[in-house]
C-alpha cells in the first residue's frame, strides 16, 4: 500500500492536487493536562484494521479547550508564504480560512504588489509585502541581487520563530528569483524547527528541488503525503488513512487552499497537545502531521457539503469559508 | 427571416446590443452518457416551427450532472480579455457571473492597472495583467512595441489550451495598441479553435477588422449573432430562435456583462455534451452555440426576473448575479 501511495505521489498529473506535508520534529513539550485528548486521538486513529479514519474523533480529540487564561496567539499562529503579481486569492483563502477555523494570528508573506490586494480583501490578516520577482529586479546586478536575498531573509527571521505552521505556495507563481528566495526561507523555517505545508507551487519547487524535502525523509515526523480527491488519502510512509465522509461534488478553485489553511491550524493543535515523548511511550504510529491531515481534511469537506446545501452549482469558495466555523461547531462544540 | 436578422446585424445604433458568438469547431469527442441529454437538447430547440425556443428545456437538457469524480475545470474554464484603466467592472461581471453559473474556473487577462481593481473586488478570480495601453508605452519605439506584443502573445499562450471559452471585449476600452494586441490573441484563440464571445469594445474591434471572424463564416460553427432586447433573438445563419421568457423591466448597465458569462459557460457545456459527431448523425441544425446562447439568454431573464421582485427600482447589476445560483436552481435542480 505504501508503495503504491508513493507511486501516485510522484505522478505530474495528480502533483497539483497533493499536499507534501513536512515536519521536522521538534514537538511542543507535553502539557500533562491534554494527556485525556492525546489518548482520544490515538484511540481514533489506531484503533482498526479499516483504512477509513474515525475523522470527527480525530478532530475532536486534537481540537484545544477554549481557555480564558489563555493568550493571543495560543491558538495558533500561522504564516503562508504566497502571493505573488498574477496570484492573490490563493494566499488569503489560506490565511482567512487559518482564522475562521481558530487560528489566533494569519500572516501573509508575499510580493508589494501582491500585498496591496491581498490587504484590501481583509483587514484580519498581517501581510508582509518583502517578497520580489524578478521583473522588478531586472536592473540589478548580482551583488545587489544578493543583498535583496538578504535583505529578505533577514525581514523573515524576526518572525519565523513565532510561527506554529507554515504554508508554502498558494499563488507563489514561478518566478525564479522569487522561488530562490522561498527555498531559502524553507531551509530557514526547518532549522527552526516549524513545520510546513506545501502545496500549489510550492510542489513545483519542491519537486525541483528536492533536496529541500531529502533531510527529512530520515527523522521522525518526515514528509506525509494528503491526496485530495473524492475520498482523502494521507500516509506519511508508515500508515495510510483516508477521509470520505461529507464532501461536495462542486469543484471551483481555491478549495485546496481552504484546505491548506486547515491542515495547518489542525497539524498545530496536533503537535500541542501530542508530544514526542508521549508517543514514543504509546506504540501508536499515528504522527500529530497525519491527525492534522485527517481533521483539516474533514473539517473542508463538512464545510464544503455545507455550503453546497445553500448555494448549490454557484457555490464559491468563500462561501465554503463562511462555514468553516459553523462546521467545526457542529462536530466540536466551543463550550 | 435570416437576411432580414443580418441587416439588423449591421446597424451601428443596435451594435452595442449584439455579441457575435464565434465557434470554430473542435467539439470535443463524444460521451456516450450524454446521449440522452443531445437528444433531449435536440428535441427542445427543433421540435416545432416556433421561433421561441423552449429556454427551460435546453437549459435543462445542456446543463452537466454534478459527478463527485469529476476534477477541478470539467465544468468550465472560462476567460474574459477586457480591463483598461477606465473600465473595470464590466470584466469582473462577467467573470463572476462564469462561476456563480458553475464554471470551475474564471480568468480576466487585463492591464496592469485595471489587474489591482479587478482582484481586489474577488479572491475567487484569476487575474492576469498582462495588457498594455498606448499612454503606458508613450516611449516606447516600433521595434520595443514589437517586444511587447510578442510577451503579451507568448503569456497568453501559455493559458489558452485551458480554456473552454473567451470573453472579448467587456471594459477592453479603444486603445489602438491594446486593440492591436488583443486581435492576434484572438487569433491565436482561432488556431486553437477556442470559441469566443465577442461584446461591447470586442464588437467595436470586429468590426473595423471584419478578417478577424471572415474566416469563420464558412465553417461549422460559424458567427452566431444573439440580439438583446425586450425578446432576445439568436441566429447562426440557418435558424433563427428566440427567447421571451422572464426578463425585468429595469435597464442598470453590466448586464449584456452577464449575459456574456452566462453564454460563455452554456456554450461550453453544450459542446461538451453534443459532440459534432453526433450533431452529424442527426439531422439537427441546431449548434451547440446556440443551444449556448438560448440557455445564456434565459437564466439571465430568469435571475433578473428575481432581482427585480426583490429589489425594483434599485435592482444593480451584482444584485442579479447574486439570484444566476438561485434562478439556475429553480429551472435545474444540482440534485
Amino acid at each position: 500500500m505504501n508503495s503504491g501511495f508513493s507511486s501516485l505521489a510522484s505522478s505530474a498529473v495528480l502533483r497539483g492536487q497533493q499536499f507534501l506535508i513536512r515536519s521536522l520534529g521538534g514537538y511542543s513539550v507535553s502539557d500533562i493536562t491534554h494527556q485525556k485528548k492525546r489518548m482520544e486521538a490515538v484511540k481514533c486513529s489506531s484503533g482498526g484494521a479499516s483504512l477509513e479514519a474515525d475523522a470527527e474523533c480525530v478532530l475532536r480529540a486534537i481540537t484545544p479547550s477554549l481557555d480564558p487564561r489563555r493568550h493571543k496567539g495560543q491558538a495558533g499562529n500561522i504564516a503562508v508564504i504566497g502571493g505573488c503579481r498574477e496570484y492573490t486569492g490563493a494566499p488569503y483563502f489560506v490565511a482567512i480560512s487559518a482564522l475562521k477555523i481558530g487560528a489566533d494570528l494569519s500572516h501573509v508573506f508575499c510580493t508589494q504588489g501582491a500585498a496591496t490586494v491581498i490587504k484590501s480583501y481583509s483587514p484580519e490578516l498581517i501581510v508582509h509585502p518583502i517578497l520580489e520577482e524578478s521583473y522588478t529586479i531586472s536592473d540589478v546586478d548580482d551583488e545587489g541581487r544578493r543583498q535583496i536575498t538578504k535583505k529578505i531573509i533577514s525581514e523573515f527571521d524576526k518572525w519565523i520563530e513565532r510561527f506554529d505552521c507554515l504554508v508554502i505556495g498558494p499563488g507563489l507563481g514561478r518566478d525564479p528569483f522569487l522561488l530562490e528566495c522561498v527555498s531559502k526561507l524553507m531551509t530557514r523555517a526547518r532549522e527552526s524547527n516549524v513545520p510546513m505545508v506545501v502545496d500549489a507551487d510550492g510542489l513545483f519547487l519542491v519537486t525541483n528541488n528536492i533536496e529541500l524535502v531529502m533531510p527529512l525523509l530520515v527523522r521522525i515526523g518526515g514528509v506525509t503525503i494528503l491526496r485530495k480527491r473524492k475520498s482523502d488519502l494521507i500516509s506519511d510512509g508508515e500508515i495510510v488513512q483516508s477521509v470520505s465522509i461529507y464532501g461536495s461534488p462542486r469543484r471551483c478553485g481555491g478549495q485546496g487552499d481552504i484546505l491548506s489553511g486547515s491542515v495547518a491550524v489542525f497539524l498545530s493543535w496536533a503537535r500541542q497537545h501530542i508530544s514526542e515523548t508521549e508517543r514514543e511511550k504509546t506504540l501508536s504510529r499515528t504522527s500529530p502531521i497525519v491527525l492534522g491531515c485527517i481533521a483539516g481534511s474533514a473539517l473542508l469537506r463538512k464545510a464544503a457539503a455545507l455550503a453546497f446545501e445553500h448555494k448549490k452549482r454557484s457555490t464559491l469558495t468563500t462561501d465554503i469559508i463562511e462555514h468553516l466555523g459553523q462546521s467545526l461547531e457542529s462536530i466540536c462544540p466551543a463550550s
